[in-house]
C-alpha cells in the first residue's frame, strides 16, 4: 500500500484531460502548481496539473482516466485545512472543486438542501437565512471553506457541543469512485435504515475513498436569540471545572470556549478584544427562545460564581457578542504576532479529550511545552473537549522544528492516554498521520481493507490516512524544508 | 456472493463452542431452535445452534471458529425487528446477545455512556433518568429492544424529527469482525475527524459486517416539559399540509404523528384511546423549557386552525399525554384485531419520503390497497417523513399473500418515485431486500464490495442486505409457508 512520488503526467494524459474540461480549465504553469501545493497547513508539495471541473461527468471522466493511467488525484475545496489533507503528497492531479459551487435546492419544508461541493459555507448560510434556517456547525473558516471539504474532513466548530459536526447533517452524497463510477449514497429523507450508511463512511475520508460531487444536507431552524458570558479564572483547573459543572447541571450551551493566558494576551494586544486579563477564560454562549436564553444565562452566571470566577460579564447585545466572537476567532492569527521571528504553527492543532479531562490535558500540554522549550497557546471548544494548541517557533530553525515535533508527540501521547483523539475537527492529513495509528491500532487495519477494496490502484489522495509513514516534518513548507527523516 | 442453506454444524463444532461458553449457554433443542428462528417479522428459519455469550472474548472465539469452518452466524438482540434482520436465513449459529447486558459507564460530565449490546433501551433510560439525561430516539419497542439491535438497524422512533436516529448518538463501537479480530472504532469524545467514520458504517449493517460487542453512546439532557396537541382533519391532505406548515414556520416539534381513519377506528375500538373520529389525525408533541413549550403549543394550535382542523385538543397533563401516546403505540396491535380472521402484517412497514410528499404518498398507498383488494392502515412519524403501512390479510390464504406482495411492490415504487427510501427505521432484513436494490442501484455495488472485503467467507448474517434474491414470501412464518418463487 505504498505510493510513488514523481512524474505521473505525460503530454498525452494532459491533453486527454484538456479535452474533457477545456484548456482554459487546466493549468501546468509553475506558479499555479506551486500555489495549489499548499493548504493552510505547514506542508507543501506541488501537483503536476491543476484542473477545475464544472460538473460530475467531467470529474467522473477525469478520475476514470487517472485510474487507467495510475495517476494520483486529489480533490480540493477552499484549501483552509490545517493539517495537509489537501496537499498532494504524491504529485499528480489536483481537482479544484470551487467552480462546482451551485446551491441546487433549498427545501425548507423537507428540512434539506442540495449543494455542489464547492459551495462556501457562509454563502450557504446566507442563502438559508431568509428562511430562518441554517446548518449550525459553524467552522472557524466559514467564510472560505467549502461544504465538500467540510464533509471530507468531518469539519465542525465552536457550536458542535450542541449542534454536532457536519457528519450529523449529511443525509446523502453523490460520490465519484476511483473507478470513475458515480454512486448516490444516502437519501433525501431525514432518516434511513436502508443499507450501510455509506454517506457517513465518506465523511472524514479526506478524498481517499471517493470524490464528493454533491451533498444533501439536513437544515435546521436558527435559534431566535443568544447570550454570551465571559468568565475569568485564576487557574485553568477552575475554568475546566466550570465547563464540567455546566454540563452536569444539565445545561448544554451552544458554545463553551476556553483560552489560556497566552491566547488572552495575544488577542488583547492585537485585536483589542477587551477580554479580562486572567490565567484562563471561558466564553459561554447560550441560545434558543428568549425566555430560555435568559434562564440559561442566569444558571451559567450562578455556576461561574460557585466556582469562584474572578470576573464575569454577560451580554446579549449583538455588537458586543460579535466583538467577543471576533476576539476568539483571532487567536490563531494573533498568536503569530506574539514575538519577533516566531510564527504560530498547527502541529497538534485539534485533539479532543473527554470533557472532564480538559484541565488535566491543558496542564500536561504546558508542562510538555516547557520541557521542550517551545511556547504553546491553548484554546478551543472546551464544551466538546476539542482543544487547539498552537506552537510558537522560529520556522527557520531546524532545531526548533525537531523540538516542536517531540513536544507534539508527547502531547498526543497525553491525549491518547486520556481516552482522546488526535483530531477532533480538522482531519488527519499529514500532521496527525504518524500519531493516528497509535490512537487507532485496531481500526487502522480495517481502514486499510476498505481503502484497498474501494481504491485498488491507490490513486485517491495516496499516502494519507492509514498509509502515512515517517515524520510530519518531511514535507515542510517553511525555509528549512530540507528536513528529512 | 450466494449463500448456502442447510447443515453447517457438526458435533465437533458444537462441542468446540460449548467449550468456549459452557454447555449451559448453548442449545440445540428443537423448541429453542424453532423459537430463535423468529423475530417480530413475518419470516422464519430455525438455526442449528443457539449460543448466549457473556463477553467479547467468547464472541471473538466463536466467530473465529465459524469463519474457519464456514458456518453462518447471526447476532440477535431483543428480536423485536419487523423485517427479518434477525432471522437466520442460512441456518447456522444464532448468538443471543441479551446476556451481555451491563451498563458499563455513565459519564454525565463527558456526555456519554458505555453499554454492552444486550442492554434494553428502556433500562438504559431508567439508569440515565436520575441524572436528567436520556438518548431520546425513543423506539416504539423500547421496553424490549436492545441497544445492539438498535445500532445494527439504525433504529429510531417518533422523536427522530427533533432528536435524530441512533446513528446520531453512536460515538464509538467495539466490533468483532468476521475474522474474529476485535476492533475499536470511533472515540469517547463528542467529535472526531480521525480516520474513516467506521462506527457509523457499522450502524445499520444488520450484523453483516461485524458483531457489535460494546457501544459508546452520546447522552443528552431530558427536556423539562412537553405538551401534546391532537388535531383532527377531514382529509389526509389537510393533515399533511399541517405538518409542512409547522416545519416551515420554522418549528421543529419533538414528534408529529399521523394516523388515518383505519388506524383511528382500530385504536379507539381496542384500547379506548379517545381520539376524535376523523379521516386523519395529527398528534403533535412539543418539548423544551416551560416557556418555550407554551409558546410552541400556541403556534401549533394557530396553524391547525389556519389549515381548518375539525377538532383540536391540547394538554400538558402527564396522564393525558401518556394515554394518547399509548393509543398511538397500540396501533400495530389494534390493527390485528380489526376483523375476524385477519392479521396485521409488516410488509411495507416503514418507508420514508421527503416530508412534503406525505399526503401524495398516503393517497397513493390507499389507491394501491384498493386495487389489490387488501386493507391498509397508514400511520407514522409524519414529522420526519417516515410512514408505517400495515396490511390486513388472511394469513392462511396464499392468494392474499400474493396480492399483498404485489401491493407492497407498488407502494415501494411510489416511495422510490417520490425520492423516498423503503426503510426509514426498521432496516432491510428480508421484507425490504427485493426492493432495496431498486432504491439504491448505484450504492448496491459498493455495499457488496465492502461486504466482500470485510467478510470474504460470507459468514455474517448471509443472504441479507445487498445479497437477497427472490420474493419476500419465500420464508413465511405463517401456515402457507410452502410458498416458493
Amino acid at each position: 500500500m505504498g505510493f510513488d512520488v514523481g512524474q505521473f503526467m505525460d503530454a498525452d494524459t494532459i491533453q486527454a484531460i484538456k479535452d474533457i474540461v477545456g484548456e482554459e480549465n487546466c493549468s501546468t504553469k509553475v506558479a499555479d502548481l506551486y500555489t495549489y501545493g499548499f493548504d493552510a497547513s505547514i506542508h507543501h508539495r506541488s501537483p503536476e496539473l491543476v484542473v477545475q471541473p464544472r460538473n460530475t461527468e467531467q470529474v467522473s471522466r477525469i478520475v476514470r482516466l487517472a485510474n487507467e493511467r495510475l495517476v494520483p488525484i486529489l480533490a480540493r475545496g477552499g484549501g483552509t485545512g490545517l493539517c495537509g489533507s489537501a496537499v498532494p503528497l504524491a504529485g499528480g492531479i489536483v481537482l479544484d472543486m470551487t467552480r462546482m459551487n451551485r446551491i441546487k435546492e433549498i427545501r425548507v419544508e423537507d428540512l434539506y438542501c442540495v449543494v455542489e461541493p464547492g459551495v462556501v459555507y457562509d454563502r450557504l448560510m446566507e442563502a438559508l437565512a431568509p428562511f430562518k434556517f441554517s446548518i449550525p456547525t459553524a467552522p472557524g473558516s466559514g467564510e472560505a471553506c467549502t461544504l465538500g471539504g467540510m464533509v471530507a474532513t468531518n469539519a465542525s466548530g465552536m457550536r458542535a457541543i450542541k449542534y454536532g459536526a457536519i457528519r450529523d447533517y449529511v443525509l446523502g452524497l453523490e460520490v465519484v469512485l476511483a473507478s470513475g463510477d458515480v454512486i448516490k449514497v444516502g437519501t433525501r429523507t431525514l432518516k434511513n435504515s436502508s443499507g450501510y450508511q455509506l454517506e457517513r463512511l465518506f465523511v472524514g475520508s479526506e478524498g481517499t475513498l471517493g470524490i464528493i460531487t454533491e451533498a444533501t444536507l439536513r437544515i435546521t431552524p436558527k435559534a431566535k436569540k443568544a447570550a454570551m458570558i465571559i468568565a475569568a479564572f485564576d487557574t485553568l483547573e477552575k475554568a475546566g471545572k466550570c465547563v464540567s459543572r455546566i454540563i452536569a447541571r444539565p445545561l448544554i450551551p451552544s458554545a463553551i470556549e476556553l483560552m489560556d493566558s497566552t491566547c488572552i494576551k495575544a488577542v488583547n494586544k492585537t485585536v483589542k478584544a477587551g477580554f479580562p486579563d486572567a490565567e484562563a477564560l471561558c466564553m459561554i454562549e447560550v441560545d434558543g427562545d428568549p425566555a430560555t436564553v435568559e434562564e440559561d444565562a442566569k444558571t451559567v452566571l450562578a455556576i461561574c460564581s460557585e466556582i469562584g470566577a474572578i470576573g464575569v460579564e454577560c451580554s446579549s447585545d449583538l455588537e458586543q457578542m460579535a466583538k467577543w466572537t471576533y476576539g476568539r476567532k483571532s487567536i490563531m492569527s494573533s498568536l503569530s504576532r506574539y514575538g519577533e521571528g516566531f510564527v504560530s504553527v498547527s502541529l497538534a492543532d485539534d485533539m479532543a479529550v473527554p470533557i472532564s479531562k480538559i484541565p488535566e490535558a491543558v496542564v500536561a500540554f504546558h508542562r510538555t511545552a516547557e520541557k521542550y522549550g517551545v511556547i504553546v497557546g491553548t484554546y478551543g471548544h472546551a464544551g466538546d473537549g476539542n482543544l487547539h494548541t498552537k506552537m510558537l517557533l522560529d520556522p527557520t530553525s531546524e532545531d526548533y522544528w525537531r523540538r516542536g515535533e517531540k513536544a507534539v508527540g508527547e502531547i498526543f501521547d497525553t491525549v491518547i492516554s486520556l481516552g482522546g483523539t488526535v483530531t477532533g475537527e480538522h482531519g488527519v492529513g499529514i500532521s496527525k498521520a504518524p500519531y493516528f495509528k497509535k490512537e487507532r491500532p485496531t481500526a487502522w487495519g480495517t481502514m486499510n481493507v476498505i481503502k484497498k477494496a474501494l481504491d485498488p490502484n491507490n490513486i485517491l489522495n495516496p499516502g494519507k490516512m492509514a498509509q502515512w509513514e515517517g515524520s510530519i516534518l518531511r514535507m515542510l513548507r517553511y525555509p528549512c524544508d530540507k528536513y528529512s527523516d
